[in-house]
Order: C-alpha cells, then structure tokens, then sequence
C-alpha cells in the first residue's frame, strides 16, 4: 500500500439549471481539477451519479473525449461520489492505477422540479414516507427521547448558512436568523423549508495521483459501509448506529481520535442529521446534538467546526456531486485556500457522507473520509 | 496480489416476471451462490445493475438481510455485473476483503413493456437510434465491406438457439432452423426478431475469495476499458475497436493466444454482435467472422465454442445480471458442470461483455474476465 494524495480539485457552479446538460456540469468541474492539478491524463475514471441513465458514466464525460480509460460508475444515493472517491483511492494506493479522476454529478432541476418523488413500488414510497417524512420521524424521535429545542434545530440552518454566505462555491449565499429558520414553510413537522436542502445540479471533481505533488493531500483513511434497515428496535434514531459504526473504525485505524480533527464536511441533507451525526462522530454526547450546535462547538471558529462550505443546506445538494463537492472543501481548508469559510491552521478534515435510497428504510450507505496535510508548513 | 478464486455461482431463474421484486429476483441467486460455495458470510457486496433506482444496491439486497458490509453498486449498462466481478477480485487480490458476493440484476419486464425506449433527451435517442437500430447500422456496414451474408449472420441465432435448447438455465430453450431465423419478423433491418436478445428479468451472483477453496476457479486475468464513442470515421465496425483492445491486453498479461481458451461466453445482444466480437478476440480474421460461424468453428464441438450457454440470445438479457450469468456459465464448464452443453475437457474460459448506453454512441465499456480451473485432474 502506497499513500495516494488528492492533486486537485473542481466544481461547477451549484444550483438549478434545467436547460444545463449533465455533460457540461461534467465538464465545468473535471476541467477546473485537472487544472488544479496541472494534470492532462489519467489512467481511469470512477463517477458518482444517481439519476443517470444507463451508461451514464461514458456519456456524462462525452464532452471530454476522455473514451478509453476505464470508467467505472458508482450508484450509492447522496454517497455515490463519496463511494466513488474512496473505490478510486483504493485503486491508487494499491498500485492499479497511477492517476485517477473521480467525478460526481446530477443534473436534478430537468427531473424532478416539483421535488424528488417517492418510488410507488416501495411499499414505504407509496405511503408517501419521501426523504423530508423520514427525516421528520427521525427529528420527532429525537426530540421525545432527548428535549432537543426547535430552537437548538433551527441552529443548524443558521450556523451553516451563515458559513454558506462566506462561500463563493454555495448555492445560497445568505445568512438568515433564527425567526426566518423557523417561521419558514413547513415541509414535514418540525423541519421547516430552510431546515432542508435544496434540490441543486452539479458537479465536483478531485484527481488521486499516487505520484509527489506539490499540492498533494494525503488520504489518510477510509471506510464504508452500509446500513441498516430503519431499526425500530434501536435504542438510537435512525443514522447515529451506521455513521458511528464507520466512523469508529476510522478513527480505530487512524489512531485518533475526534478532537484531533480539524474540520468536518458532514451530510446535513436536513438539520436533523447534522444534529445525529456530530453525535455519532464522537463530537457530542448522545442527546447532546443539540447543545453542541447552541454552544458554538461547530462554528467556524468552534473547537469542532462542523459544515465550514454551508454543509448541503446552504452549498446544495446534487446528490451524485456532494461527496466530492464535500472533498474539495475539504482540500481547500488543508491548502489554507477556504477564504472566508477558512478554519485556522486546519491540517486535518473529515468528510461524512450518508446514502440512503428514495424510500430510507430499505438501507443505506455511509463513507466516511480523512484527509491530511502533511508537507511540512 | 494473491491469487483470488470463485468459489461459488448462482443464478435466479431468467424470463420475464414483472410481478416478481428485484429482491426476490437477487435472493433466488445469492442464496444458489452462497449454497454453492457452502459460505454463510461475506466482508463486501459489490452489485451490478442498470434501471433500479437510488439507493439500488441496499434495497435490493434488503431481503437478505446484508445490510452491514460495504455495498457498491456498478452501472456499466450491459456490462455493470461485469465490472462489478472485476472490482470485486481486485478488492479480494489485493487484501482489502477475504470473501466478496458479487451480484447481477435487473427487473426489465415491468419497466420496459414495449421495448426498452430511447432516451429523447439524447440527441440520438431523440432521432429514434435505439440499439437494435445502431447495431443494424454496424451490420450493414459490415456487410457492405466484407460480404457478409444474411444466411452467416443467422446461423449465429442458430448455433445460440442449439445450445441454449440445452441449458437449464436458458430462457428460452428451444433450438430454430435457419428459416425460422430470417423469417422471423424484421426488427431492424438486417436484424429479424430471433437475431435480437430478448427483454429479461433474472439475478446471478458469484462469490471471490482468497481463500482455498475445494470448487475454486482462478480469477486468472480481467481488464475493462470504454470506448469509443461511435467512431464513424475507423476502418472496423462498431465494436471491433474497444473489444479487440481490451482482448489483446488480457491475452499480453497473461502471455496466451486465443487458441489457449476453451471456451467463450460473449456479449451477443444482437447476431452482429458476435460476429464482431468473435473478430476481436482474435477467434476470426477481420472481415472473416461469418465464413467462422458457418465453419462450426464456434460451436459447441468447434476448435473455440462461443457462447456454448445459448448466449444472450437464448439464455436472456437480464442487463445487469448478464456479466454474472456469463460467469456462472463459465465457472460450470470449468467444474464439468455444464451438463448437455459442457465442452470436453474446459479448463480456461473467457467472458466479454459490452455495455453501451441507451445510445451507444455516446460511448461504451467493455469487460473481460479470463477465469481457469487449476487444480490437479
């Protein structure tokens, strides 16, 4: 096993554009990293995509002339990409490929302009439980089991659009207050319109190279798993069992532990979950969530910064992009080059990204990524 | 690299069952697998499938009870389960996994009544160039340039048909004559109704381990690569190019010829199909592939038995679950399993499976698995 480092990366502009070609997000985003990297070629591409059509893959690097290399193309929901980040860096470091350029995207405003419809063949789909109700559940559980605040919810949104507004990369780039958080429509109670992400098309890129590079990230480590059937018999709510469990055995094999982080990219589709997952990163005690977010913890200029870019709710949420669209903010804080959104002295970041399907209680994934800077400062 | 094996195969069975889930499909596959290699756990799941939805890879293995391990889920149209076989042994080989379950599916019949349609936001699709239509275009041309005759092209549905009418795990199980043939209806003009695969549901699974194991099968040798966007200005049909290149860095690695294969499993989605590919594998000069098929040359007695399983012709197109299939048909032969359709003596095979978009022109892939049985006799 030899260290594979992240030599560049790229986004297109997030946002809805249903006349905007899957190709030409594609093309913005892998144009930008293979500039970063100062790289032409590479030896293979893995793409993260969800609502392609079949052999999306090829057809979405059309534009690039790139026929030839291996394509391999990975279907993990809001994880595809980050699944297609950790697949290529396996390939790298074991010696398969020298250089490989992964890429995420969705082109979701031309499908879906009234929002993502549940799939009536899903005995949970044809109840109408859609990704906003089961979050929704999820929020209700947390609240009877642990007195999380509305207020300490609505939190989230503001912490992570206040850190969007800072962000030339999000898609929305305004602050709001708490009173606009919670007095915005409801969309399944208590998550309210700017507690969800958006429906967002995009794509990001980031090149793996096993090779010296004067930009060269390090991927420290990674894991990947799949999870859980919503678990009624958990004592936890749904999300904390699988993103611990993974989680936990990063920092297992890493040897550290979470204060030794530097900054996290997690999965924020809905407030809710940002609140789940700091708890199952180690960040906070279970049912402490949402404290943690009241305390400043995961500010910008908190111990623990949690969604520095705006996170999914303020950057936007093109499902098969975000894993690597949260990989490039990452990049981008170890290089010192986050602007605004810059987490001081940061070497260290993690990304979190959890895939579930239309209808969640039929599984899902989760991948967790560390990346480090370790050229001497 | 250690050596990585198939130590067991499964197939669902193959037709078109539109009220029969995806679930249920892959159960009936990964249940004959896992019983076949007489495991009860794996460390992965790599999945391969074309037209399920987000989250595909979860939810279709949610009846098993898999959840858990790490999924990833492959789409590579025709070729995901392909692809996926080959992720799959490199994770194996490389020491990532000890065990792995690879899975092939797909559930065509309720989605696609009619015919798998076009997809109108291509500009190929638009223009109504579904697959049957461009791979009558390749058949034209090539019978333009070497002379083909419409009686060759048949007799591949011949030959397939045969063997497929000896294989339980066919389709359709029912030899034809050469009348039948080009009297069946036109679909696309070479191409008649039995030179076309037909619409299928179906699973197939394979489980890899590093393991020794007493029905171990060497996963001797794979490569992937994509190709080509239809290349209207190369000298050889569509196909040839992509296929023969990725055929010839198999047979280098390994340092075989073709006449060192006992058999070949190859994609034969259409008649024309196996004519080109027979070429590029090196089984038949370029422009000679039907005076080969006409010669008995690829039958089940030949000098290079192709497609001894009945093919996709025969044997069914479920797409994501076509690689996997062909493994499976291999993996028997290379056990002396095959039955009525076992060629004597079998102990290297190939698989070959392309997968193009719904408009291939927007580019393609191609898999190539070489697996042998190299224990004593």
């Amino acid at each position: 096993m030899r260290p594979a480092h992240v030599a560049g990366v790229g986004v297109s502009e997030f946002g809805k554009f249903p006349d905007v070609s899957l190709p030409t997000l594609v093309a913005d985003s892998v144009q930008a990293a293979m500039a970063d990297a100062d790289m032409s070629n590479v030896d293979a591409i893995y793409l993260g995509n969800v609502y392609g059509s079949s052999g999306i893959g090829p057809r979405a690097l059309s534009s690039l002339h790139a026929a030839g290399v291996p394509i391999v193309t990975i279907e993990a929901a809001c994880a595809s990409s980050t699944l297609a980040f950790i697949e290529a860096s396996w390939a790298v470091s074991t010696g398969r490929y020298e250089t490989v350029l992964v890429v995420g995207c969705e082109q979701l405003s031309s499908r879906f302009s009234g929002g993502i419809r549940p799939n009536s063949a899903d005995p949970e789909g044809h109840a109408g439980l859609v990704l906003p109700a089961l979050y929704a559940m999820a929020a209700n559980r947390y609240i009877e089991y642990y007195g999380l605040t509305h207020e300490q919810l609505a939190m989230v949104s503001v912490k992570n659009h206040e850190n969007g507004a800072k962000n030339p990369r999000a898609q929305y780039r305004r602050a709001v207050t708490l009173d606009e958080v919670m007095n915005s429509p409801m969309i399944a109670d208590p998550l309210t319109l700017l507690q969800c992400c958006p429906i967002s098309d995009g794509s990001a890129s980031a090149v793996i190279t096993a090779r010296d590079h004067p930009k060269g990230i390090l991927i420290a480590g990674y894991k990947l798993g799949s999870g859980g059937l919503w678990d009624y018999a958990s004592p936890h709510v749904w999300g904390y069992d699988l993103v611990s469990r993974v989680a936990l055995d990063v920092y297992r094999d890493l040897g550290i532990t979470p204060l030794e982080i530097d900054l996290f990219e997690v999965h924020d589709a809905f407030t809710i979950g940002e609140i789940v997952t700091t708890e199952a990163l180690g960040l906070a005690e279970i049912g402490c969530g949402g404290m943690f977010v009241e305390s400043g913890a995961s500010g910008l200029d908190g111990k623990s910064p949690v969604n520095p870019s705006g996170g999914l709710l303020s950057k936007g949420h093109p499902l098969g992009a975000t894993g690597l669209s949260q990989v490039t903010e990452v990049v981008l804080q170890l290089r010192d080059e986050a602007g605004d959104c810059q987490v001081d002295g940061a070497r260290r970041g993690m990304v979190e990204t959890m895939g579930g399907g239309v209808s969640m209680v039929d599984g899902n994934a989760c991948g967790v990524i560390v990346l480090e800077n370790n050229r001497a400062q």
